[in-house]
């Protein structure tokens, strides 16, 4: 059986998943080492992805572009293969899920054209960091998030509404949460709403449409952030004829410190 | 005879520059207006270009993109015209200077897409406001940029060296101009060395590769920003059948302000 505690680096993780025994979440695995979604479109499709991606930057954080015939991601960690080193990938045909593999060499195509974006887990690090409360991992959950009403700019045949996901505090402590996230843009960034959540279209905190809900305190308020789930929505409503996603929970481990994300 | 004086906004800016008034300079106008360099290339080298970009944000910050057939900037200035509303351009086929025109409706294609990209006038606004000094405004010169053995990271066919601007101060300056300028990430963030010129390859700091030189006082050191030169010197090298740029100095006033463009 796999030992998760020895995966204590980025290449730890993937020479795992390349060997087939990691297949499961990558949350806690190599702390410290950035993680990262993917977002695999045709070339055809790639301008516009990456128009929405520069439009929509608290959403679409970039981290890398790996250009077409190519498997590596130079600048996150050159040694790895985007074809075999993800827990489990998911396959999409016109917007349909139609596999959930863990390699997808098989599948792989000379126009494809892959997007590494910046995920919260990096911020989520900072804020445990600074003691501050992170709802959902306390609860051993999944992160609770909700479509809002407001649109994100169109590019193209992307389009749709700003997905968020939600960490309740105190107002103190969302001001600590709100400058330690706003020095890292390349993983959302500061938040985008607190407080009322019907100002953002959300009726419901304890219905999310993904993730599960958590317990709001009293005196605290649920703070919201931009969701990397924004763009995967946006990638399914366009239907791509094929398009490959990396699995929920089961991102890439990079070479990258979180710390090397902050602005500057 | 035009009354500079009385542009005080980005829209009378640009309607000064679509009646052929204002042919010359906008540095100084319509203060706190965001100002924007322009690149235009052909469809072909759109993907490349924005790839090149979202690999150097630093000299290339990418305000607004406007897709081909469209002439209007909607989120800088839904009014504007693409093709009138600069003071001056400059037309380049293969690489070569073939034209400097205040007009380019008669040289528009449906194929062409438009990059609106930041320019340090944003950040000298908020230095100048914070008492910092800015010394080729005092002198009344244009800002001395320094080509540095610093490569970009390429994309496609643009590629090229790292373009600095240099504004020398004291090092207590320099702390405040970073923590400044790191503010705006839009308009190249913060510095990107200070210093010996020799670390970053530059030889003569009073011998500058564009614009002019600026006096260096006793107790001051030079700092350095990424350049938007460094993305038009490498559309240049890419030699594309034809390009268009904004004329040196002679900038797009949108209706955004410039203290729209901080993080958060």
């Amino acid at each position: 059986m796999l030992e998760k505690a020895g995966l204590t680096t980025g290449a730890l993780v993937r020479a795992a998943c390349r060997r087939g025994e990691l297949t499961g979440q990558t949350a806690g695995l190599a702390r410290g080492f950035t993680q990262a979604n993917l977002l695999i479109v045709p070339r055809d499709y790639a301008f516009e992805f990456l128009l929405y991606a520069q439009r929509n930057p608290k959403p679409c954080p970039v981290l890398e572009v790996v250009e077409a015939g190519e498997v590596r991601p130079r600048m996150l960690a050159p040694d790895a293969d985007l074809r075999t080193d993800f827990p489990k990938y998911r396959v999409w045909r016109n917007g349909e899920l139609v596999d959930e593999p863990t390699d997808i060499t098989g599948l792989w195509r000379d126009d494809f054209v892959s997007f590494l974006i910046g995920c919260s887990f990096t911020f989520e690090t900072a804020m445990l960091d600074a003691g501050l409360p992170v709802r959902h991992i306390e609860m051993d959950r999944n992160v609770p998030m909700y479509r809002t009403n407001r649109p994100c700019e169109p590019a193209g045949r992307f389009a749709g509404p700003l997905v968020v996901s939600m960490r309740p505090m105190t107002p103190l402590q969302a001001i600590q949460a709100t400058t330690i996230t706003a020095r890292f843009p390349g993983v959302h960034g500061a938040p985008v709403h607190m407080g009322d959540p019907a100002a953002i279209g959300i009726r419901d905190l304890n219905r999310p449409d993904y993730g599960d809900g958590v317990e709001i305190r009293p005196g605290e308020i649920p703070v919201f952030w931009a969701c990397g789930v924004t763009p995967q929505a946006a990638l399914l409503a366009a239907k791509p004829p094929i398009a490959i996603t990396h699995a929920p929970g089961c991102m890439f481990v990079s070479d990258r410190k979180d710390a090397e994300l902050t602005m500057g």
